[in-house]
C-alpha cells in the first residue's frame, strides 16, 4: 500500500520501524496484520506501508502528534506484541520518530 | 543494510524514497546501485537501507543537513538519473524529507 500524506494536516509525524526477522514463522504474519489493522484504528492515525524481502524490513507509519505516537506504543495489545516481539520474531529492530519537513511526489 | 544512526549526532535528518516501479527492467537495477555508491561518497551522507518486493520499494537515507540533501538532490549525475526514473523506471514515486526526533532499539 502506498500512502498519499498529501491530504493530511501540512505537519505530521512518521515512525520508522527496520527490523531484521529470527528464524521461523511463530505467528509473526498474522500478529503483523492484527496490529496493522489495530493501529488503524487509533486516534491520530494517518496510514501505514511496509515492505519486507529475505534481509531487511520497513514498516513506516504516519501520525498526527507525537502524543498519538505515544499512546499507541503503550496500548496493552501492542505491548505484548512487543514482548514477544523481542521474545520471538525479531533479531533487531530500530524505531525512530520522526516530523516531516517536506515532500513532493510524482505519478505518471 | 541496517544502518546504525546511534552513531550519528544527536540531530540528523531522513529522507523517505516510496515508489512503485513501471513494467520492465530497463537497467533499473544497475542504477540503484550506481546511486547508492555515488550518495554514499556525497558530504553529510550517514547511511542508507532499502527494501523491495512486488508492490513498493522504500529507501530510506540519513543525512546531517537539509542542505546536504539539498545538495544531493541537484547532483547531476543523480538528476539525470531522476530524469529517467520519471520516464522509464517509476509508476509514482514519493519523497519525505524528516527531522529525527528520537529513536530507540533492540538488539538480541
Amino acid at each position: 500500500m502506498s500512502v498519499n500524506t498529501k491530504e493530511f494536516k501540512e505537519s505530521y509525524f512518521v515512525v520508522i520501524f527496520s527490523s531484521q526477522r529470527s528464524e521461523g514463522e511463530n505467528g509473526y504474519g498474522k500478529m503483523a496484520q492484527v496490529m496493522e489493522d489495530l493501529a488503524s484504528r487509533q486516534q491520530g492515525f494517518l496510514g501505514i506501508e511496509s515492505v519486507r524481502d529475505n534481509e531487511l524490513g520497513i514498516t513506516i507509519s504516519y501520525w498526527e502528534s507525537l502524543e498519538d505516537i505515544k499512546r499507541w506504543k503503550v496500548n496493552t495489545a501492542h505491548k505484548a506484541a512487543q514482548i514477544k516481539g523481542k521474545k520471538e520474531w525479531y533479531k533487531n529492530y530500530k524505531v525512530r520518530i520522526c516530523k516531516m519537513e517536506r515532500e513532493y511526489s510524482f505519478e505518471r
